[in-house]
C-alpha cells in the first residue's frame, strides 16, 4: 500500500523467539476459521471506496433514494452509481426495489449503519446525525 | 471484483430520470466531506485482507501478543506478521510496546473490536467470545 512508506513506519518484531505454545494454542483454537476471515476481508474490501462509501453515507442520510437521486448526491455519474450499487448489492450491503420505470435502494441491514459510525468514530469523526429520510427533516 | 461475474448481477437503475432536488440537496449538505469518505474507505482497505484480519481476531481473543505468538496463533510468517502488522499500525489500528528484545501488540482502540464484530454479525456469524487474554481462560 503507497501511502505507508517504509521509512516512515519500521517493521517491529521479536529479536528473540518467545513462542508461548500453551497461550498460542488457547487464542488460536478460539479463532473463526480461515474461511470467516476471508469473508470478513471481502465485505471490508467492498467498502474500501470512497465512491461507495459515499453511497452508503447518502443512504445513511437519506433513507430510501433512487438511483438518480444518488448520483446527484454523491456527484457520481450513474454508471458509476449503478455499478457500485452492485458491488454493494453483492455484498449484502445495499438491496434495492423497482417502483415503475425507477428503482430505489436502502441499506440492507442495521449492521451497516453501526460499520460506517464505528468506522468515522475510529477516526475521530461525528457519524452523519440521524434523519426520517424526509426530505424536510 | 471479480468475484461478481456481470452475468449474475445485473445493473439495477432509473430508466427515467427522477431526480427530487429539495430531498437530494437536503442529504448532499449533511454528508461528510469526500475526505472523510476518502479516510474512512482508507481504514477499511486495510482491514480488507485475510491475514491482518486474524491477527486483528487473535489480538481480540488474546489480548496483548508477542509477534512470535502472533505467527504461531494465525499460522502466518513471522515476516507477513510484520508486514501486516506495521499496515495495521499505520491505519491505528493496532499499537505496539517494546519489551526487553520482543514486541507486544494489542489493539488500538474499543473501535476495532466493534467494527469486527459488526462485520461478523453482518455475515450471521457470532463475534468471538470474550477473553481477558489470561492465558489460562
Amino acid at each position: 500500500m503507497k501511502m505507508i512508506p517504509d521509512a516512515v513506519v519500521p517493521l517491529e518484531r521479536c529479536e528473540v523467539e518467545c513462542v508461548e505454545p500453551e497461550k498460542a494454542a488457547s487464542v488460536r483454537e478460539r479463532l473463526p476459521g480461515e474461511a470467516v476471515s476471508q469473508e470478513l476481508a471481502e465485505t471490508f474490501r467492498v467498502l474500501a471506496d470512497a465512491g461507495r462509501v459515499r453511497l452508503i453515507l447518502a443512504l445513511l442520510e437519506g433513507g430510501e433514494l433512487c438511483v438518480c437521486d444518488l448520483a446527484a448526491v454523491t456527484g457520481l455519474s450513474q454508471t458509476a452509481c449503478s455499478h457500485n450499487l452492485r458491488l454493494l448489492r453483492a455484498g449484502r450491503i445495499v438491496r434495492y426495489r423497482r417502483s415503475g420505470r425507477n428503482v430505489f435502494y436502502t441499506l440492507d441491514d442495521a449492521h451497516i449503519r453501526l460499520l460506517l459510525d464505528v468506522g468515522l468514530q475510529h477516526l475521530g469523526h461525528e457519524g452523519p446525525r440521524r434523519s426520517t429520510g424526509n426530505r424536510n427533516d
